[in-house]
């Protein structure tokens, strides 16, 4: 754990410098805009550790896999989010030294990045040899509103001296995934374009042929105004730039401007990416930096707007769920259906794909409750497109009638995971993909999704269980064998608990929106069951007998699910009797110690629980949580969050704070150790699902939101927004109750423990604290 | 599978040349003799496909594994049988034609392993461009009376022409391993000598600092006799060679004379590994080759003389046996402790390592039967010394006081597969070897061996299955999570019967071990004990609770034992039922779909009883033989064995030889597709237990020979030697009854169908067989 961010309510600041922190901080002030995302490189050269990154929506490569012993159905190709053309890079030469923050003594660095408007700031002092002084300022980002596009200024004072400065703004394509399998380069130039004031690189990428033209146009002010004279041009392969000589005075700053911009052929067609690119530097330059910026702040106060959680009385969890809100907003924006959110957004190579089971159960919630209901169905649009592809997936695995099994990582629908455990056996995915199509209409209303969408991937997924149990004559019941559950420490189980309630979930929904839709638009019904060979009578009884008879383990003297068969034959012993010097588990126990202990990576059981939450009545999921909380080591990022929901539904707000802890500043402070790697994006939604579920106690029933709030004694009072039905409702509590107020023109009725309470357009409502919450809970 | 191999009795043959299955017989024309080991490549240039391969026992190389997800506790490397320097190149110039049977017109081609002999005899007639026809003839083996050394002869005639011969025998050692995981080099040139008539390449491995000497002389003779003409010397990097220029007429006979030593600084200090070699081949060359031929014809008698089986009226089955024992005994020959049997001897790369559980389940028995008991003890030797080593690898996994976990692969004694599944879980290992202890005690009554090597291992591994099992407060018993049994189409199960099943076997022997160590040595004992911190009241007090307190699973509806806790829950269905298209399942099926089906691969249920015979009562090794084999498909070698041995139990003699028939021709006939990989010379071991185990039932108790034999319907009889005690008995089964005859000084009492005869020295006893073989069993 780390601890060198400092607190800010609105921004991440880093002050000084410390090389062994770069990485991490490359990571931590990573800017995206949903299309293009930039780790927090530095535009001038930097020859310390770093790990480059500059990512383009979409794009991907399909690496061939490295694997120690090849299993039947493993994917010959792992898609690799790709290291794009460096476009920030920005080569400063003072007199004969070239600055290399690596290479010089460095007297003053900042780092902040506003997370109000969107930028990232560095500025640093820095002594060459000879006491020459210089002070850079740079400001970069992302733009929200020209959204293929970004811009930095980088103003350089030379502090106590005068010298000619090379400048050298350019676009590197010569780039490298260090996770590359074979140390190969993915990337071949088409083609390369420079002119005075800017250049452009067209490059392709191997086998999947997609081509990002990555174009410049930048401008230098002095005092005296902007530069006209000439650079010179360079072109080396897959790489362009303007060199520009210039003399400078001592204390006069030198501003560059460079403009930057990344179409990919996913949204172009190939021939016009370079004029395109071409017109949109020019439109962006014309529009000038300052502009730029002002309307990118603006743009980030209509975000904040919507999805802003404000805590009073506690500096470091406000900047911590405001870092989680940010990351998520500039990694996926939802305007489109082919993107997706990967586990480490734009802001790392690991893990690869895109895609993962976390979108739908840990984004799905952040983003109905904080953005429009669009931008939620493109996530579910986006499986929906992969259907065909998780049919043939599912096909190489040996089912069969249209069975579909979504991947557990993907880019373009095809699996890309190769381990047996994993890749085959945690078929939960396919669950979660279900639950998000019942937990969208569930908060949209929007039922007519079954009709459009929804029933053709519900059945899919219901034909995929169907086949996965399979009878046993020893139970005389159904049975899921082989099954690894979201608790990754258990490989291979037979009757994992979630599993098979999520599969049986899946299969009572499926029949019910099959109603839905045969009643609500039989057209549409009789046309997809035709398409899809759909054998209405066998294949409803079929799964009808599945859900009748379906074995799910639990123990009866103890009252609780049991995770899998035989999971009381390990030897009982808790995470409090772990030696600490055994933690965290996964680093310092073999695979299969791990395996054979009773100890829970994350949620399983109680992830079930938090799903169905309805289905349990409250003694139940107490002896569950209190069975299974003591085990778990939550070694997942996307663990405590569910533990805390949990915690703060059986009123054990200490621990749902703490739990909430464990997620919230997990990569600002760097709590695993891993965060130089990238950002953990996913499991920022769970950061705000412990604040909004948890703290803030809020599920939807019936169709109305529903709060049974608490608020953490060390905070004043937290606050946040709420897109529902057309309503924004902003939610604070605070030591004497909840106030509501509707910023909408739609009026809402919304529950507070469970009193109904009606909140007219642009109204605002006050319900007092009881003395004792537990008075008031139902 | 493949038909191509010439049937005969006592030699392979392969007549004409077809490209396509080059390397099928490259791995099957395999020569070796324990120190050294040449696939059947041609000595002249071959452009054609091919796997080049010399093998030098004990030399390895430690690759670094390649991994698709890390996994704690795996190993770095991956310990590599190195193919080493080629000796037996002889490049042939014709005029200006490379001989290249890739690129010339075949006319006749022949190929035969003289296994009586020893030796590897090719011949072919080529018609160059211009029908320039050329008729070669080359002998070569790898001494077992020299045994670093071979010895090749070249007889080249020119058919129709004269012409210049360019003659280059050469040494290269810039050789390759196809399966290198990053297609590195692993051997750098140390020196080279080159001579007249002799030439010497000294070679390093990388990493493990391993140094081999190859060395060559020859002598060319043409009709008038010897040529004493020089040569000219050629070297290159990892190369030697000396070329001779000749001018030959039409039909004359030039014979090239090719000796090669391969030294190794196992055997030698590095210093005298030039001198030795170059002493040892002036030796050889002096001696001749044929004089080496005869003395090579000599030992191999011998070695048939102790372990040969001949079947009459059956030339197929008499080949194949044959063959099986005679590359038995090219892989191992029992001189030195430091030496084991790789899975593919030293015909081919694949698997890597040199040791796995194969040695002692399946080939102990073969050696123990057929040569001196010295050959079996240093194979438990071998362990023995690895015991520090499997204390270490015990330690990775997190067990701890001396418990001792053998690595599944091994060249020096550390773990280097990397499947957790395998590597961490397939703990039955330890079982095979404790076994094979008690085998070798049992058959040779070396009971001191106890005391000087056998108890320690015995204790480590004993105190490896006491940490592996644990409490279950469910069951109120101990169990054992986490397994994969010798059925590897189950992973990670608990409560494997087989591996519960050896590990309670085992701890039973290490107490009965320690009593007799303790009362026949006392002195032994103390020092053993302290040395390794032995606490006898606590530690024995412990295991004995877990032998009296171990679950294992079973059915009692069915009577069977349980392969695993929730085996019956598995869809059961049978071998039988399956379509053909679908097997080998292993090709066929996705690894989750093999997972989840109940198809057994090898023997595992079947493979306890096997060990164990005398436990349990024929019923019930009928119900379980009767319930298992249906779901056995038997993809692995190691398999049919144990069943044919079962089946001749149960006096299913049809099935019994059917599962013969599976293992026998296995390589011959390329069954599995891929014998061009190197030939299955552990599962060899199991055709003979087939044989002699099976149809002749041999046991081993109280000190005696138990037969029950049966022949197989096709044959008109069988027989073979046995080594046992001192004695040499041959034991032939014909339709008439069993002869027995003692060929030693050393009478013997041997039980046929549970008769006791005595068999007096050098004296032949005949037993008529009744005309019903139930009627006679016991």
């Amino acid at each position: 754990m780390k601890n060198y961010i400092v607190e800010d309510e609105w921004n991440i600041i880093e002050s000084g410098f410390d090389p062994h922190l770069n990485k991490i901080s490359e990571s931590i002030f990573s800017i995206g805009n949903g299309l293009m995302g930039q780790r927090a490189n530095f535009e001038e050269s930097y020859s310390g550790d770093t790990l480059q990154g500059n990512y383009v929506a979409g794009i991907y490569y399909p690496d061939k896999t490295r694997v120690g012993w090849w299993k039947n159905g493993y994917p010959e190709y792992f898609a690799k989010v790709l290291n794009a053309a460096n476009w920030i890079g920005i080569d400063i030469k003072i007199g004969e030294t070239t600055l290399d923050l690596n290479k010089c003594e460095i007297i003053s660095f900042k780092r902040i990045l506003n997370m109000k408007e969107g930028y990232l700031e560095r500025s640093f002092v820095v002594s060459l040899e000879g006491n020459r002084q210089v002070s850079v300022v740079t400001k970069r980002f992302c733009s929200i509103v020209d959204d293929e596009t970004g811009a930095i200024s980088y103003a350089i004072t030379l502090l106590n001296f005068d010298d000619e400065l090379t400048i050298t703004p350019f676009i590197d394509g010569d780039v490298q995934n260090q996770d590359a399998n074979y140390d190969e380069k993915f990337w071949d130039e088409v083609y390369h374009e420079v002119h005075d004031q800017s250049a452009f690189l067209g490059l392709r990428t191997k086998k999947t042929n997609f081509e990002v033209c990555t174009g410049m146009q930048f401008e230098i002010h002095t005092s005296k105004g902007p530069l006209v004279s000439g650079s010179q041009k360079i072109t080396k392969e897959k790489y362009v730039a303007n060199e520009v000589k210039i003399r400078v005075q001592k204390e006069e700053k030198l501003t560059i401007y460079k403009y930057a911009a990344n179409l990919s052929s996913e949204n172009y067609p190939k021939g016009i990416l370079l004029s395109t690119c071409h017109d949109m530097l020019q439109q962006v330059a014309a529009k000038g930096f300052d502009k730029m910026l002002a309307e990118q702040a603006a743009a980030w106060e209509k975000k904040w707007e919507e999805s802003d959680i404000v805590i009073e009385g506690d500096v470091a969890a406000q900047q911590a769920i405001r870092f989680n809100i940010f990351q998520l907003n500039q990694t996926y924006t939802g305007e489109d259906a082919r993107l997706n959110i990967g586990p480490k957004g734009f802001t790392g190579e690991k893990y690869g794909g895109s895609t993962y089971w976390d979108t739908e159960a840990y984004c799905v919630p952040f983003y109905l409750a904080t953005a429009s209901p669009e931008i939620t169905k493109n996530l579910l649009i986006y499986r929906y497109k992969h259907l065909a592809k998780a049919i043939e997936n599912a096909e190489k695995l040996g089912f069969n009638n249209g069975a579909a099994l979504y991947p557990m990582v993907t880019m373009n629908g095809e699996e890309c995971h190769n381990e047996w455990e994993i890749t085959f056996e945690e078929i939960h995915r396919n669950g979660a993909i279900a639950f998000a199509i019942n937990n969208y209409i569930r908060y949209t209303g929007d039922k007519d999704y079954l009709i459009s969408y929804g029933l053709e991937v519900l059945i899919g997924i219901t034909r995929f269980w169907s086949q996965r149990v399979n009878w046993s004559d020893d139970k005389k019941q159904y049975v899921m064998l082989g099954v690894t559950g979201p608790n990754e420490y258990e490989n291979n189980v037979n009757n994992n608990w979630y599993t098979s309630t999520i599969a049986i979930w899946c299969m009572k929904y499926t029949l019910e929106s099959l109603e839905y839709v045969r009643t609500q638009s039989p057209e549409s019904y009789i046309e997809l069951t035709e398409r899809i060979r759909f054998d209405e009578f066998k294949e409803t009884a079929e799964w009808k007998s599945i859900i009748q008879n379906m074995y799910f383990p639990k123990d009866d003297n103890l009252g609780i699910f049991l995770q899998q068969d035989g999971y009381l034959d390990k030897e009982q012993v808790l995470v409090k009797d772990l030696n600490p010097a055994d933690r965290p588990i996964n680093q310092k126990w073999s695979w299969d110690r791990i395996l054979r202990s009773v100890f829970i990576k994350q949620a399983d059981v109680l992830q079930g629980i938090y799903l169905l939450e309805d289905q349990f009545d409250e003694a139940t999921i107490r002896r569950n949580f209190d069975f299974y909380e003591p085990r778990t080591v939550h070694e997942s990022s996307l663990s405590p969050c569910v533990h805390a929901i949990l915690a703060a539904k059986l009123g054990d707000e200490q621990r749902a704070y703490e739990f909430y802890l464990q997620t919230s500043r997990l990569d600002l402070d760097d709590y695993n150790n891993d965060t130089d790697d990238g950002l953990h994006i996913t499991s920022m939604a769970g950061t705000w699902m412990s604040v909004v579920e948890g703290f803030a106690g809020m599920r939807i029933k019936d169709d109305q939101l529903y709060f049974h709030p608490f608020l953490p004694v060390k905070w004043q009072s937290f606050s946040f927004n709420i897109l529902f039905r057309g309503s924004v409702l902003n939610v604070k509590i605070g030591h004497d109750g909840v106030h509501l107020e509707n910023k909408s023109v739609t009026p809402l009725t919304v529950c507070i423990f469970d009193n109904a309470y009606r909140v007219n357009e642009f109204a605002n409502l006050y319900v007092a604290n009881s003395d004792s919450r537990n008075d008031i809970q139902v």
